[in-house]
């Protein structure tokens, strides 16, 4: 599969492979009773959104305000949790626009976030729910203890135009049962002062198939399993044949017997390691290792390395997310089929 | 200085360092007969591009065709090096028509690249030049002798539509009488063989200010000097204060006193580390470590962190040049002082 039409270096995306991931995740969380909420960051793609809420998806997770705007540009999508402490006037005001357009929900770890959401929505025809972020260990952000949990709940009870919408957490991988105990404890603290919890946001696709073992969380956000990559084959919850990005690049240079150059670099594979060793999987080629890359450059290592300048090789990278963030457009296949371009609608959407 | 009025996270580029840093290098290769050719890579901006031609850059460099196309457009830009093997029928197509609006020359390290270009040029009003691309000990691209740099220099030029342009080298870090000597003899061998080399291209910021210890070439090929960035202020050819580009980013949670998270993760900072420990400088405080980064939040780690919610930093990245590409438009200040966005051009351009 060269897919000769197809300039290098691109980036695939795979519609059945794609699909099959979308509808295998959300038939394993419908059978444990958990809501599915996909976080767009991985494919940033509003008809796999759209794919994936007609799949039985809830809606979607965003994490910055403008990406939810591209999100939902194209309609169909009307239901988004922005999993951000959102703050700054201007972010504010766009966040305050877009509760006009989608049913809208928001975290928050700190007072300033929550009065700053408040002074926002003071005025607005409906209170904007807004979950406290739990560290349940990630140790990235989040409220400390369930003490603390209790104590932003009450705070957002307060607040004019907003609602307490109940607990979010980005949990530490492979630590289901401390994940559980958290979650646990914060509920009982926040409903014994009086206070409901909708809904318990949990999410992360390592742990995907272990979703029902957090039974706590009503909802499970996730991103990467939609394309799935090596940090995930690595960690044994998917196949190469479950990877449905893969980056097609070129042999540029043969200059010696165990060492080939593609002209794909960071800018298209990035940086990313997420403790792997190399930067990608060449598609039927295990033992070539992807071993370093410059911006427009990657040098592929093996003892022969048996490529022509000219020839194509595909890689599933290290990390999916990043990369469909690094095109203006994905190209979609099905196969050998290859559909066209489709433009990462949310791509580079930071602020 | 919170530019207050320029939302977060944001790549800030200050013209007058860039300036500064622009004529500053140029001054050094004036007064070592070197040739300048900025790399695009690290700016994508045609504006400043013109500011280097206009300090006394002789042309620019670039790495892909869809780069030199967007360099171009805006006018101001004559002559452009591609220091790549181009390749593919789409490519060569772009290329030709490039070559009517400027002084076009290209790399190439094998003969089925120099194929294609005869293809595509044979009926050119004028010979594209190529230069022969020799690996002096960075093992990326390159001949690996001065025998097969005369090779290649002989199929260049008995091919239609091509002209032998001289040697070109993207040189291994710190290892200049290496590279002398290497270019040496390939000039040496391909003169003997009867053959001109009228230019000799060495590059890279790292060795900036011993660029004249490689005195066989002509020309210097440099691209994150414009910018700097925490990677060359570690091995101390620069200093904090000529670092032109930074990350304007928000403090959103304060979960523990000994850590803060912001705003900008590797959408916006990368992943690349050069070699370095922590994800980049935070100016005015040296005792911070951005000691992770997420895709949209980066950890921020001290003793005492002393930062709260809604405070903004500024950071210097690791590597400039990849910051560079993941933002449609940078910030442009002098000092204090902010002037508006200005369009990446360049930005994604990877084809």
């Amino acid at each position: 599969m060269s897919y000769s039409d197809i300039d290098t270096p691109a980036v695939l995306v795979d519609l059945d492979i794609a699909e099959a991931n979308i509808d295998k995740f959300q038939a394993h969380c419908d059978r444990h009773g958990l809501a599915v909420r996909p976080h767009i960051k991985t494919h940033k793609l509003p008809m796999l959104a759209r794919r994936q809420i007609e799949a039985g998806a809830i809606g979607i997770t965003c994490q910055k305000v403008s990406e939810a705007e591209a999100m939902i540009a194209g309609g169909g999508i009307e239901d988004v949790l922005i999993t951000y402490n959102i703050i700054g006037e201007r972010k504010l005001a766009h966040l305050r626009a877009l509760a006009d357009k989608v049913r809208l929900s928001v975290v928050a770890d700190n007072s300033v976030t929550v009065d700053g959401l408040s002074a926002a929505f003071a005025d607005a025809p409906k209170p904007l729910p807004v979950l406290v972020e739990c560290d349940t260990g990630a140790h990235r952000c989040g409220v400390q203890t369930g003490e603390a949990a209790v104590a932003l709940a009450r705070h957002i009870d307060a607040q004019p135009g907003l609602v307490f919408g109940g607990l979010m957490t980005y949990p530490p991988v492979g630590r289901e049962a401390d994940v559980q105990a958290w979650l646990t404890d914060a509920k009982q603290q926040v409903e014994a002062a009086g206070l409901e919890v909708p809904v318990i946001s949990n999410g992360g696709s390592p742990g995907l198939w272990r979703a029902q073992d957090v039974p706590v969380a009503t909802e499970y956000r996730i991103g990467t399993y939609v394309y799935n990559d090596r940090s995930l084959e690595a960690l044994g919850v998917c196949t190469w044949d479950d990877c449905a990005l893969t980056v097609l690049a070129t042999v540029v240079s043969v200059p010696a017997g165990d060492r080939a150059v593609i002209d794909a670099g960071t800018k298209v594979l990035t940086s990313d390691l997420l403790g792997l060793d190399g930067h990608g999987h060449v598609l039927g080629r295990p033992d070539i290792k992807v071993a370093g890359l410059s911006e427009e450059h990657g040098v592929l290592l093996a003892d022969t390395i048996g490529l022509r300048v000219g020839d194509r090789v595909r890689i599933v990278p290290n990390h999916a997310c990043v990369v469909s963030n690094m095109v203006d457009e994905v190209q979609l296949v099905r196969g050998e089929e290859t559909l066209g371009p489709e433009p990462v609608a949310a791509r580079g959407k930071v602020t």
